[in-house]
Parts: structure tokens; sequence; C-alpha cells
């Protein structure tokens, strides 16, 4: 349903756009993420690993700052994002 | 720092390049909305709307189901996304 506000309409479309961008990278990052478990749990790897995941967090606090992104927001979700991955990985290790 | 195993080498450049993706669709997303707060806060319009929340969180979910992403996953973090840009929104409101 659209808003009776052109501006806000117009806005919106933009972001319904870049969401739909957000969920196919997301899906595309999962089904890497999963080949990473099912990887980590033939190798006898533990699912989470500290130090990679503090250079992806400084990694991307630079490119957020680079981007204008708020460089807390980006730590936020990528933590977010992290600890999703983390529980699909126990769960590829737990079905071995 | 790279770990000494090929394939999660491989693995992990494929989730920093998509990585890198998010966070510069999330820049532009956040552009975006701090123009929908501006307008909101410009036109008197609160900086919630449950109904639209509503329809992106319906829309994501067809989305996330399309692109074999688990639909839960996909409505928490919108849900978080949007929960920042709510705050964002507000911020901007209270200094008009």
């Amino acid at each position: 349903m659209s808003s009776d506000d052109p501006v806000l309409n117009s806005l919106r479309d933009s972001i319904d756009n870049l969401d739909a961008a957000l969920i196919h990278i997301l899906a595309e990052r999962f089904k890497i993420t999963q080949q990473v478990g099912a990887h980590k749990a033939q190798v006898g790897m533990p699912a989470a690993d500290r130090t990679r995941e503090s250079e992806q967090i400084a990694r991307l606090r630079r490119l957020a700052s680079d981007a204008n992104l708020d460089e807390e927001f980006s730590e936020k979700i990528l933590k977010f994002i992290s600890s999703e991955v983390i529980r699909h990985h126990e769960r590829i290790a737990e079905g071995q």
C-alpha cells in the first residue's frame, strides 16, 4: 500500500530495491557460510574463530567509515549475522 | 591473516566481498532513510509506521523464501535495521 505522499513513496521504493539486494546478498553469504560450516565440521575445526571475527569487525569498521555508515551499527549487524552463522555451524557439526 | 587452509581462505574471501557489498548497500539505505526521517519530521509524520513495517516484513519474507534464505532470520535482521532507523528518525524529529 502506498501513502499519498509522492516524496515518501519514491524514497520507499528505493528502500524496497535496496532491501531486495540485501536479501539476495545475505542469501549468497549464507550459502558460503554453510560451505564453511561443512568444511570446518569435516576437518574438525571449531565453529567459532575469535581471531577471524576480530579481523572481520576491524575491516568492516574501516569499510563503514569510508562509506559514512555508522561504525557501531555495522559492528552490531555483523555480530548479529555472525551469531546466526555460528548457530548454523554448530548445528552442522552436531549432525556429523 | 589467512589460515593455512586454501579451501577456507577462498570461502572467506567470498564472504569478505559480500560483506563489503552489504556495507555499501546499508550505507545507501541509511542515506535514504535519513531523507525519509527529515521529510517525516518536516511534514509532522510520526517516525514509526506499523502498517509500512508489516508490509516490508511480509515482502521480505517472500523474497527470502524465493532466495532460500531463512525467513525468520530475514525478519529478525529487518527488525534490527528498522529499530536503528526509527532511533535515527526520532533523533532527527527531536532536532527540529
